[in-house]
């Protein structure tokens, strides 16, 4: 029997649940949420069909409660081994640069970086040791962030946001260069789009938007690649946006 | 019984062959080299292995080899459908700038972008059709360019390389962003990183080669990919690799 | 006489000062460091020299702090107005991920992106006040950020200062695109190499370095463009560099 | 008397005008395009006031038309030194994908990509003689290209101009690293806007275009950075230009 699970966080009613959904058919898997209403639907909803899912409240921006939230999941699974671990927590801020608050800019951090910081160095230990179980094998233990057009390209309104997205991506970079030679497999995704998700259901776009699901698929085949062939950046779009 | 096939365009002994193995476990799959040598073996091979293949010489830098090229297509597959068009052509320039010849020059461009238009003319007409007949369905007919490292950096003596690659790589975004509304899936690889293949064998660098079979394995997931999540470019290099 | 004036930002015995020396032979400069050490020898350099030149100590990672000074600057030239505004801070941070602290990691955020955040809210509004003032004129205010190889790219043990200065980059180019077409001028360079200071002396790299006063005389370029052709990114480095 | 001197190619009655207009206050200019008509009304102008101009037909597409030019260029300067060379050749097409002949992409290749090829290869053995002249002095001797949006992306219906456009940046790329260390400074310019010429008078966009004299003042600029701070790549705009 599998001794693999995977952790994801950022988990609500969208990409996050999709993602869960999808590493759940092969892991016992973690979800990761400030409150229980983000994660416990699909907690249930993976439980309920044959997976195994345990939510966990945690404030990622947080070192305490990451630490917290961290021992938690080492008891457990005191002999797993992290398969997987999906960085997918986000928060838009949108406004003119000289409306932002050092606060609002700050959260703009915090929510990016700060917290796929702190969500890195709890799940590369971890992930290492998955590695060097795995060194034989086929599986590549993975970390994978998600982005979006704003890591790659700061729009007007959009300071603190890129801001938060930019510094995730070079962060990013960093680890995958550092953590790659030993095994670990580290990605960046660019969500170049709407996702269709219960939030954005009004905004219209449709059949322009990306879905959940696909983007699930996606993470899932970044981390089905084998040593020999790691992708750093996927971007992801609608067939139909302009870029 | 499924009318799809697939074109694959450059295949010698490496990557190309193993993209053709791939798409001919579920397509009828017709390569492309200049003679017969490059793709005869992995024709037998799929054949022989209850796949179905047929080799086509044919010079792609020139228009009317690749018209008379695809006369040919059209008789062996007149109702069939295109499902996907994998452009491999390559072949490496490296000198010092002022001791290329302008023939070796244009060479660098000819092999690389010409050779990728004149293919993009005659499969996109095709990749088209197959998107009216498959728009409700989840198969999107897709074109993909095999790119490289000197696609997004010209290094010294590269001049001619980086020209041919840079083209490559400008004309499949203009693709992307032209066809992609239409339902063809355009997207680029950057194969950063040595292959393991015939030609290197003997060059070292034991265990940090990519594979000519996970590059063909990624090669498959960018065609599976739905309307709802198209990547454009996907990079691609060794777990070890330094970049 | 003008009653421009400029603001240079992480003044110390470099890049800075050189900065410092090159606007001050056009208008009077504010110097901003964290203690009076770093800008004294500058300050008193410029007055003796026939140039006028101010220091304040101010820690820019804070926003009390940040808008003391400010306060000061205000009083100091009432009727003036800022033509020029550069953030020159950094602190390199180089450590294996895994052993940074939460601490160092924040650090790394705070010195770059959270500094030039409360130094572009502070200055913003007064280079546009310029902008108001000069717009039928040739001068375009203007505020430029100071980056490093490691805006583009995320190298191994360099994930606190990556991200810091890849989130100061997308800042950066939001601000660019925000105030731009409001005549504010606000530009990013990419200092790709080591820069020749009284730091990096021992390093060796001889006539292999960045100098000060080249870095200062393109900050000067910068500023003197017309609002018919900005430049936002201009990558320097020394003619023998790698990259 | 100053030996040197400057080669400008391209010169119709915008930009290449300015950027020889610019460069012949300093250095006495050859002029390079396909007829006298293009460069006639400008080597007049220089002369008149005080420069010293020539024209030279030339079509640099060409291998043995450009290498006349040289024979005559160096007839003309037997011992002078190139300080100077400036490929502002270009092209526009702008056309469907498959409405485009075979021999349209070529020429959008070949007036971009195969011009710039034997442009290099006719100035840079010019351009390292003056290096090494120069080595110990502040002049380096500089070849710049001019890029444009097309350069960076490849926008639907511009295949043919993105793959010259890239290709070009590519090249000079390559030359970049490769003549960088040998003293020899080549640069490329993101021209990222409409250029206010004769030609897009009638365009609108008043007030919103880049001036060819802004960019011959970039070049200037870029000609004159020494070797401790070298620019490869000017991006230029309009401050109102959305980007």
């Amino acid at each position: 029997m599998s001794k693999h699970f995977a952790i994801i966080a950022g988990v609500g009613g969208g990409t996050g649940r999709s993602i869960a959904l999808k590493f759940a058919k092969a892991y016992p898997v973690v979800l990761l949420s400030r409150t229980p209403t983000s994660y416990e639907a699909t907690v249930q909803e993976i439980n309920a069909t044959g997976g195994q899912a345990v939510g966990i409240s945690a404030d990622l921006t947080d070192v305490e409660s990451t630490q917290s939230a961290f021992s938690q999941i080492k008891k457990l699974y005191p002999e797993g081994h992290l398969a997987a671990a999906i960085f997918n927590a986000a928060a838009l801020v949108r406004q003119p640069f000289l409306e932002l608050t050092p606060q609002a800019f700050q959260q703009g951090l915090t929510n990016s970086v700060t917290a796929g910081f702190n969500f890195s160095q709890a799940t590369l230990p971890l992930l290492l040791q998955c590695a060097q179980v795995e060194s034989s094998g086929t599986l590549s233990p993975t970390l994978i962030f998600t982005g979006a057009t704003a890591s790659l390209k700061g729009s007007p309104n959009f300071a603190a946001f890129a801001a938060g997205k930019f510094a995730l991506r070079g962060m990013a970079q960093s680890l995958a260069r550092e953590f790659g030679p030993q095994g670990v497999h580290v990605a960046h995704s660019i969500i170049d789009g709407i996702i269709d998700t219960p939030v954005t259901k009004g905004w219209g776009f449709n059949g322009a938007k990306l879905t959940p699901e696909a983007i699930a698929d996606s993470y899932w085949y970044l981390h089905m690649q084998p040593r020999a062939a790691f992708t750093f950046e996927l971007d992801l779009r609608p067939s139909s946006e302009k870029w």
